[in-house]
């Protein structure tokens, strides 16, 4: 691996103090902002992760902030997912598209009341696609990026660290829901909800100054948890199955294709950019669609580029994200494949840099 | 300097297996792409480009298309610089801005033909407030990234080296303008520009098959030219005061600030999005602006953030860039100064993460 050159326009966080402290050994950029990615290896990282309690640094989880008396409609014009029922204290994972129904972003939207929002972003700068629409439809409200940093909580111990440092009430919060909790007298959006299927929070830290503050109250507070410093895990997160924007898809690819339809009801989300295009795909289906791949053999490299999936000679797919799996003793990876070599068990050829691997399409990821 | 983790997120170029092959030891991240930083040493790597001839993959400069009958308006809408005297061949420094006149990204603008533009982006996501404009304001434009990789020549030799390629009609490309010169069959932009003060050229790659074989092609033609893979470099940009988007300004600065006021025809820009906000700046000038600043003192550390410009107790700016200077043997660094405190001389404190050192404005850069 290269080194990674510092920069001012590759941001720090809130929390990279704390980061570096911990003994981070790499990182990739998201948001134009540092990501870690391993602190002692990506398997012992792992191995903590599905056992303790990990505190993230995923402050490049950007928001978008919607407020104005269109932030509501501006909200539904951005994803076909009907946000009609939605309330304030709940989180959508909502698929955002362009006009021709291609993936610009998978973030999760926070809402705070009827007219503000937060949109939690995956790594493409959404601001610039939702101020555009804004302004173009001479929309009333406001779009910018405000000092919001979240912090994850994740792993099978994460209810009992919080509950330490926000009070027993963290245990009542339901999956994708919020509650405004306090911390140093300000009050914190903290929601359950986090990249990873080990369960936990994540803390919308709402000012720069009290980021330290937090990660060092969890660290002191969960020292005989074994808590300690973690990041989204690349192999965790292909176990469960866990897309990544950029990685698995990128604005080539439908909903549909991603597997996230049951996110859109295209049908009811009036207003939405992109409708007419998923109208068709919601009909007709996608012809390609994200699938569990496993590959055989040894350890596979870094996956760094797309590696072809062959039926023979003709390409039927590719393969984006991959690592060896300790617990189930294989290559997960994840995939797009064409309907033709969909299905479950599918035998095919998957084509690493330097050679040929055998490989098997899955319905369903490993967790 | 910490490790960067490979994904496919952080997309390879059409030249990536020619930068691995000559050595790149350290990327940074550029419009989700990687982009070399450093060869042989940042020193070595800045000698050499001042002297010889290097080839730079600099496909991060990623393309945004327009292409249609608005596609002349929508570019104009994009930019306080006046657009109306400008003919196919030429290429220009725009800066584009947000409503409230903030700046987006300041790229470099191609014009291929009445109805077909390039614009050659900085690192922030363009093609989303460019696709958020042409859907809002429902213009007859098509806009996307096409596979488009500049791959640029740079340094004192690069004529001779270039013309070796492309025959001698480089020589006679003007600075800025461009020539469609053919390669293998096909036929390239090659633009007299690059990110460095030591001349040079752009080369617009379209097809990533062609890449290697460009990389190759000039890699032997240059052989006695002493011909080496290069990069950007932080200490030749910095001397020439070239300013780098998301180091050295933001989408919180203007045009103004960053001392681009010339590249503003505010007036005359008909339709340009932000003209009410930047006709006031125009009038009243800006509070703030970029600077030449020396650090007094021995090399600083890598700028990874800004350093805070103070003069006693209050600050009146910051630092965002800066590097040791071998020709110049003092730390040239790039900074944003508030009016009261730019004049050329005057005498401030910079703030580093460990010390507090002795700076000095200076109003003109190195070279």
């Amino acid at each position: 691996m290269a080194l990674i050159s510092p920069s001012r326009r590759l941001r720090r966080t809130p929390f990279s103090d704390g980061v570096e402290a911990a003994g981070v050994s790499a990182f990739t950029v998201y948001n134009h902002m540092l990501l870690p990615t391993v602190f002692r290896s990506v398997e012992e990282d792992y191995r903590h992760l599905k056992e303790a309690v990990q505190v993230w640094d995923v402050a490049c989880e950007r928001q978008v902030e919607l407020r104005g008396p269109d932030a509501g409609r501006l909200m539904q014009m951005l994803t076909p997912r009907d946000l009609r029922s939605m309330l304030p204290g709940q989180c959508f994972y909502v698929p955002i598209v362009d006009e021709t129904g291609g993936m610009l972003n998978d973030p999760v939207a926070v809402k705070l009341a009827e007219d503000r929002w937060w949109i939690s972003i995956a790594d493409s700068d959404l601001l610039f696609w939702v101020k555009g629409l804004a302004y173009g439809f001479r929309l009333d409200v406001l779009v910018d990026e405000p000092d919001v940093s979240p912090l994850a909580v994740q792993g099978p111990k994460s209810d009992d660290l919080m509950a330490r440092v926000f009070g027993d009430q963290v245990r009542d919060i339901r999956f994708f829901r919020y509650k405004m909790l306090d911390f140093q007298g300000r009050s914190l959006a903290v929601a359950r909800s986090g990249y990873s299927r080990q369960g936990g929070f994540e803390i919308y830290v709402e000012g720069s100054d009290l980021g330290m503050p937090l990660w060092n109250a969890l660290m002191e507070a969960g020292r005989d948890l074994d808590v300690h410093a973690g990041c989204p895990n690349l192999i965790e997160r292909i176990e469960g199955g866990l897309l990544s924007y950029g990685n698995d898809m990128t604005d080539n690819n439908t909903p549909h294709e991603c597997g996230l339809g049951k996110f859109c009801n295209t049908q009811t989300a009036i207003g939405c950019v992109g409708r007419d295009a998923l109208l068709r795909v919601a009909q007709e289906g996608p012809i390609r669609q994200i699938r569990a791949i496993e590959i055989h053999g040894e350890r596979v490299p870094s996956c760094d580029r797309p590696w072809p999936l062959m039926a023979g000679d003709t390409q039927v797919g590719q393969v984006t994200s991959a690592a060896w799996s300790p617990d189930f003793g294989t290559n997960v990876a994840i995939g797009m494949v064409r309907m033709t070599h969909w299905d479950e068990g599918t035998d095919l050829d998957v084509v690493l840099p330097n050679e040929v691997r055998a490989a098997q399409v899955w319905e369903t990821f490993w967790v």
